[in-house]
């Protein structure tokens, strides 16, 4: 037999409940503050790399859709032009580019809300999904591009096909140029796919 | 003043501690039942598509890189003949492959560890790292030789590049259908992101 106070009894009882639901609701004071913040700054840069890889395939996109060229000599029946649309493959990279534009425009809002509630991880894992599924919709067409515009530069001796690039110099320039653009939100796609696992890691 | 039986209050307190340990190694016994089964379900899963994709990838390596034919007719100087080699992108198509093949199997031991051990959350994350790279590497291989069988097969009138498929039809027919399983292994691809993020989440 030992004798308790009633209000020490409660103490005890109340610290024990507290600790409990603490433990319960994923507040371990040592270890949830560091982990949240870790999450904040996983998002905040989640946010820019998006603005980044945004800004990337928008300027891929129109560079290729606004090049053209008009070679300067022409005879009686034919001018030498040069025209994106030309290619059916550089059609689809700009579709390419602009849907993931607008994806990665619209995903800003997801983004920021992962900002404001770092608990979230359903939202999370949508986010991979999409991800993974953009990536792939923007690396075929930044591949299909660049296979050709390969092609353009050094022609193929076996198949017959000659080097337009000989001819249309700022066009190939230009639709050389405007692949880096892709291919940065290509390598941003990898890296906001690993920071979004390893957020949802943390949870 | 109350009176509290020593071994009583041994009880509660132990109860409470008990329930406090359980809490903190997350094993609420109602809830860590069905996630563990999911996660190990998925592992399974996991290991399953990796070997589908394996194949796919093998598949097509080795259908590209065997393909070869020779025109049963030729001239006094040339002999029509076209092997893969002669288009650098399907040589890209064959390497690719061939490293996403062996990297498929070697996660194989990665994703058997992931079913023995359901709990692993680390390696989960590295996984997908590592999955989302070589998703990249397998997707640039495929759509690059797609865009080049496609101008095989259409040509292009603008550039003057000629449909080569026109005489070497077994060639083409060969190349197109080994795309097949290299575009089969970038869906099981995406939907092994997208599992190991949901098994991540459920920890």
């Amino acid at each position: 037999m030992i004798f308790v106070h009633p209000t020490e009894e409660n103490l005890i009882w109340n610290r024990l409940k507290m600790k409990v639901s603490a433990v319960e609701s994923g507040e371990t004071s040592e270890k949830a503050a560091p982990r949240k913040g870790l999450i904040r700054g996983l998002s905040i840069l989640d946010f820019i790399l998006r603005i980044v890889a945004a800004i990337g395939t928008l300027g891929s996109a129109l560079t290729m859709g606004t090049t053209r060229e008009t070679l300067p000599f022409a005879t009686q029946f034919v001018r030498f032009r040069a025209v994106f649309k030309d290619l059916p493959t550089f059609v689809y990279f700009v579709t390419s580019n602009s849907i993931v534009c607008v994806y990665l425009v619209l995903s800003l809002v997801l983004s920021f809300f992962h900002i404001v509630r770092s608990a979230a991880v359903k939202s999370r894992v949508l986010l991979v999904f999409l991800d993974t599924v953009m990536f792939g919709l923007l690396t075929t067409g930044a591949a299909a591009a660049a296979s050709i515009v390969y092609v353009a530069h050094y022609g193929n001796s076996s198949a017959n096909w000659f080097p337009f690039c000989r001819q249309y110099n700022n066009f190939c320039e230009r639709i050389s140029g405007s692949l880096i653009g892709s291919f940065i939100a290509v390598v941003l796609f990898i890296i906001l796919i690993f920071m979004s696992a390893i957020s949802i890691s943390k949870h």
